[in-house]
């Protein structure tokens, strides 16, 4: 234990802040034995000092940039969030001083990544972003270090808990979207203004970020399509079950000869494939390695300890010496793909239909279908309701999205079809 | 790219070793740019040179031993097995001459880990085997390093592509245990002697080296109990799917006040945990952390191409330079802990009786599980066979193993039962 601590100052102490410095100060011990030196806190910001974190004795700051511009760290660890303002300012700072920062910022790194990895790389200091996809999965080393020896052809995975909370809770209780998101609300489990999470937009920054380290692509936000939850109805997910499948919101992205496709959306994945089976708060990443094969990872997405465990196993990798590129290799090997036309995209599809119950409805709509060359695998009607609306469910084989498109809109142009719900199934 | 290469020297080029040939030359610019600099064969050793294998200009030896001790290398990677012979000798002066080892050898790290990560240490070398546990899973790593602001305490998981392929095949197919086996014999998926896989052994190898990097603990293999899967029959997987549960070889180890326990037997997992569904050649490990949680790590456990992206990932962090105490710590740093007593154990039972059918039997079972207070959950009987032998199956609530024992003592001292298969059940 000769050497020197690694000197932590900590930006934000929030619920992942607050869990961080309860690890720090918990396994002082534990750390330092692996780490064979110390880890110490030598500052701590936050607008007001919780009375509830260890911190008797460390430097307490009001002000991040403050502590980032004048405090002596080695490594900077900004808990605040948001893609720009502080977080990002503090981040800055602490790179251009040379330091490292260790972050859990999903935003920040999906909007300013490429940026700061110039940063550190041209000041020396490095980035740690293992918080910021998959809560304490550890899923950004496996990438960048576990699997370097493939080239990735898919990486896809349920990043996003919140959603996949109301999602299992739905299916659990047979209640609908409003209802569940509302209780989650309640809970907490849930932000007062969901968007962020039930959009997909969270799901698409980890998603970005995962695509560039898959891919050793810059980050390219703006490149990934996205498509919440909020259309999704207790009836799908009634129908999912029967159909043998669960219904996930997943980040998807895969590589092949007409570039990287990669979008967010919610689809059903069928019993036997190991997604299905990721219920409530828990994440899970499928990587795709050409020796590999497959590899799942699934933990805890979110929360203050299993966020923080995230957290210091970066600080752990900066105290043994153990640095890399931000990306895997340098910034100026990061190399743009195109994006592959989401048009020829291939996938069989989920077809929910809500019609007046009349003779000739299934003529037209097969008939739809067929003009497209869209081939149906089963169709499901239930009981019977002259001159009312009932639900139809079609499931389809294989096709690519343009002609779905096509065939849909064609369908929801009958006058019998009054609404029509599409999910993507994700055969694999 | 100004950086020397890392030169290589391969010890077999069997399945494995092939594999890793084959990666290095099919990735070698992927290889190179994530690195920084190239990954270069220098000396390649087996009995006979294979001719379906990238070697032009590799320098050939069909003495490993010669190979290890005169070539120039930074590190050797053994891939020719055995817990000692060959390997262990290669392994050893590659060791003693300063140079860094690679290997997929879980016999010879569970026999001799402790001894060589000294050397490795006292001449400033280093030792990865990734590839010793899950195949092309990245769990050495991430136990290591992804997890390491954790305090473990369980690692538990399918370690063995061979029994796991066995046990599904048997349930998808119905067949008995014998059957499958000279199939699995017959494809190349058992060895001709089987008993490493189907007897635990090699289970038990590779959660030696998991409690040790998990409780940073010495190996010690002595203290693994082992059972394997031979007594499972047809007919208890038949109940183990009525009952909800699928039957899997798990290794299992947890630390607790009373010290470690480390197992190796078959077991009922249940549908709703993640194990259930690791189906076929794939291996799973769970480690749960106090403060990550529960995370899960799926993967194929063996063949060339996923091993050899484990042999590779160890690669790549010697030409990173990112280095590390062999077992996550200095060897002196590794405190033995005390056993745990197995009859303390808690776990629920299945147990299948073969009986006659005769009035009582019942009465006397049921009053064998009360004098040991252990509390039955459920009992199936099908069908009646009167003077015939016939199955009874049972489930009992968690109970200590020692009363467990002795009630199975009663049960099978009873004149009416002709047979008693006792199967844990995993409740997590």
């Amino acid at each position: 234990m000769s050497k020197s601590p690694l000197k932590i100052a900590i930006a934000g102490l929030g619920t992942v802040g607050g869990g961080t410095v309860q690890l720090l100060h918990d396994q002082a011990d534990l750390l330092a034995s692996r780490a064979g030196r110390k880890l110490t806190l030598v500052g701590a910001a936050a607008l007001v000092k919780p009375s509830d974190l260890p911190l008797d004795g460390v430097p307490f700051f009001t002000d991040a940039r403050v502590m980032a511009k004048d405090c002596d760290y080695d490594v900077l660890v900004e808990l605040i969030g948001g893609a720009g303002g502080i977080a990002l300012d503090v981040v800055k700072t602490a790179l251009e001083r040379g330091r490292s920062v260790v972050t859990a910022n999903k935003a920040m790194i999906a909007h300013h990544g490429v940026e700061l990895a110039r940063i550190a790389e041209a000041k020396g200091g490095n980035m740690g972003f293992e918080a910021s996809v998959g809560g304490g999965i550890p899923i950004i080393k496996s990438l960048r270090e576990g699997l370097s020896g493939n080239a990735v052809g898919k990486v896809m995975g349920i990043l996003n808990g919140t959603c996949n909370y109301i999602l299992t809770t739905m299916r659990d209780s047979g209640r609908d979207f409003a209802d569940v998101l509302a209780e989650a609300q309640a809970l907490g489990y849930a932000e007062a203004d969901p968007t962020f999470d039930i959009d997909g937009i969270d799901t698409a920054h980890k998603l970005a970020i995962l695509v560039s380290l898959a891919f050793a692509m810059p980050i390219d936000l703006e490149a990934i399509a996205c498509e919440g939850i909020r259309h999704v109805s207790a009836l799908d997910i009634r129908y999912a079950d029967e159909l043998g499948y669960r219904i996930k919101l997943l980040g998807v992205a895969s590589r092949s000869e007409a570039g990287v496709e990669a979008r967010v959306y919610p689809a059903m994945v069928p019993l036997s494939f190991p997604l299905a089976h990721v219920s409530g708060p828990f994440n899970a990443i499928v990587t795709e390695g050409d020796f590999v094969g497959r590899t799942v990872l699934e933990g805890r997405g979110a929360g203050a300890r299993p966020t923080a465990s995230a957290v210091v196993a970066d600080l752990m990798d900066l105290a043994r010496g153990r640095v890399m590129p931000t990306f895997g290799v340098p910034v100026d090997s990061l190399m743009p793909l195109p994006a592959a036309s989401s048009g020829a995209h291939h996938s069989a599809y989920y077809i929910r239909l809500m019609v007046k119950d009349e003779p000739g409805v299934f003529a037209d709509v097969a008939a739809a279908l067929r003009d497209e060359k869209v081939s149906m695998e089963q169709i499901i009607q239930r009981g019977r309701a002259p001159a009312e609306t009932v639900p139809v469910v079609m499931t389809v084989h294989e096709t690519d999205e343009a002609s779905m498109l096509r065939a849909v809109a064609r369908i929801k142009a009958l006058g019998s079809v009054a609404d029509l719900q599409l999910i993507r199934i994700e055969n694999l």
